[in-house]
């Protein structure tokens, strides 16, 4: 180790500890609410066992202004996108295996929040796997909790 | 013109009356706030002029936590999404001239905006036209108007 003079010791021993204070008064900011980590686990799990319209149950705003931006574009409304999803993986093998990385959230103002994620399907060789990153604009419902109003997914 | 009942034509003239009414008080919940769309309008004329970092400055939010997520995944903070943008278009030609159609407005509580939106840059044919559709958060800070703190374009 190398030395130091006695004052810079206790500077840094000072500095370290504000920081883990400073760091934990921040997280409330910062910290991906337990109900949208729990929503994006259960979505997880019904893509794997298949089912899109749980997947789609599970998170999303069911309304005519929830807003879906792919790469063809933006659709607007649950049950377009929906039919969209159920379009484009019409089958298991199309569906892979998912898997979701949350990398950050953003909370903005008393009842929205930003998450930017990554997502993978594991496909196999023959359809090839497939990924990119997300970022999902939530609001927090009465009685229902977080839901995502705006999905870009690339 | 079709005829119609009368009854049916004062229901029909009802209708319109409400729907411009209804139409006119959504209004301020959707539509883009002028310091948005001002500020869209000089990002289009500063990059048509060349200019990547006044096109940043107008509208971006100056911090290390600016966020841009394209095509090849997130970039944090504002220094590294100039650079980015200064890499990827290093030349007047490859710049293209820069068309923005702003196509939906949502207000999220007090202090933020989502916007969607297409880009699309005119190259000609030798570097080929890019587009595709950004979707955009916005926070007003004070003293400063509107800034983008996320934008996700692809």
């Amino acid at each position: 180790m190398i030395r130091m003079p006695d004052s810079f010791r206790w500077f840094t021993g000072a500095a370290v500890i504000l920081g883990l204070i400073a760091c934990t008064s921040n997280q409330p900011a910062n910290e991906v609410p337990s109900d949208v980590v729990a929503k994006m686990a259960a979505q997880e799990a019904a893509w794997n066992a298949g089912d899109i319209p749980s997947f789609m149950e599970i998170a999303y705003w069911n309304d005519d202004a929830l807003l879906f931006v792919g790469s063809k574009g933006p659709t607007f409304g649950y049950q377009a996108t929906l039919n969209n999803y159920l379009k484009s993986y019409a089958s298991p093998e199309e569906m892979g295996r998912l898997h979701f990385e949350l990398i950050d959230w953003k909370t903005l103002g008393t009842k929205h929040g930003f998450l930017l994620g990554r997502w993978a399907l594991d496909r196999g060789v023959e359809l090839g796997n497939l990924s990119g990153h997300f970022t999902l604009t939530w609001e927090q419902k009465p009685g229902v909790g977080w839901v995502i109003i705006a999905d870009h997914s690339s």
